[in-house]
């Protein structure tokens, strides 16, 4: 039976101090670590093993596997890393502190940004300090300059289906650990959410999502690992 | 230029109780881990970047690379790990501390089974507590029960041919995270050390060993990295 398991990283040093991240590649909190381990731990309890895993080009994504694959004894499995799976670029919010931008534009425009669908963020300036367009790791990417939650999964999901779909067909056992955007894309996907409703599906840090999977790929069950009795 | 850097992993919990490990799935000890993290510094601070790593799929190298590019920022590079880069299987000795090993059978003998090209030790038996052949990240793989100097280097050289000779074709920089005998292999063919010589060079766990190679591949300049003035 192909069986998915998503997992947003544990906490980051800016989710700890309420800042937009997006692609800025800010490291885990030392709670996050905890959150990872204790993820890798829980799965590791309830018996699950991987064939395959996927994760972004996001240090926090990256080590939350990590210390996921390390407690499963699993560190030998082949990992793939793309900027598809990245978390929602958020333009001219990146760096800044959600309280501060509430104060500066209002509750109801960061809202908007954060929550519609298909708005993005104003851009991201090329001179700001969060701008990523000259790092190595995106070389001959097109980097974006900001994107809407829309944006984020219409990269995100050709990925999804050119490479972890055909693993899943060859019935892999497969661990995503991602971001809250990157995620949505394919819960949004998998469990036929619509878009008005996507923007509001909370992903909490740390917690093992897993998709049953039917050999069509249809969801046979998903639930989160830790509700669920042992 | 092409550049290639060889490194150890970190004690191992085994390397640090003097016990034959080979292919037995040991994890650092909290010194392995400090070795490494500081191999990660020293690497970072004389500027060094690189394009594609390769480890072997035992955890202590895997580790070892994780902490190393953790320090370097560079988590998101491309890894290849491949069970052709692994120690050299010890056999019959897995498990065993050297000096009861001294003990039971003489220091002369264990140099022999240690240090010889082209002998092996006793194979490990296949109920040995240490047998890997089980294991699923050998499917599919002639997992060997013994091997000598020589066989290891006829495993790892094919691979370090097949898959690093092309990257530093294309000039790209690359890390190797392995093991004392897999890295002798290569050692061995670049700088073209005898059978016998071979045996005794000793690699130190956790210092980073700098390949500067011509275009052609050929040597240039190899050197400890922190027997280099910065």
């Amino acid at each position: 039976m192909p069986t998915l398991v998503l997992l947003r990283h544990g906490q980051s040093q800016w989710n700890l101090e309420s800042r937009f991240t997006g692609w800025w590649d800010v490291d885990l909190s030392a709670q996050g670590v905890d959150e990872a381990r204790a993820a890798g731990k829980l799965l590791k309890d309830r018996g699950y093993e991987f064939d395959r895993c996927f994760t972004s080009v996001l240090t926090r994504a990256i080590r939350t596997l990590h210390l996921v694959l390390h407690e499963l004894d699993s560190l030998w499995l082949p990992v793939a890393k793309d900027w598809h799976l990245n978390e929602r670029h958020y333009g001219g919010l990146t760096g800044l502190n959600k309280q501060e931008m509430i104060d500066k534009v209002g509750a109801e425009q960061v809202k908007i940004w954060r929550r519609s669908y298909d708005i993005p963020p104003p851009p991201l300036a090329d001179d700001s300090e969060y701008a990523v367009g000259n790092d190595r790791r995106y070389a001959g990417i097109p980097v974006p300059n900001t994107e809407s939650l829309k944006d984020t999964i219409a990269r995100a999901l050709p990925y999804y289906d050119a490479e972890i779909v055909p693993a899943l067909r060859r019935e892999e056992r497969v661990l995503v650990a991602a971001h809250g955007n990157s995620i949505r894309g394919i819960i949004k996907h998998l469990s036929n959410i619509g878009d008005n409703e996507i923007v509001g599906v909370e992903i909490p840090t740390g917690q093992p999502l897993v998709y049953e999977l039917n050999d069509d790929l249809t969801v046979r069950d998903s639930y989160y690992l830790s509700e669920r009795a042992a």
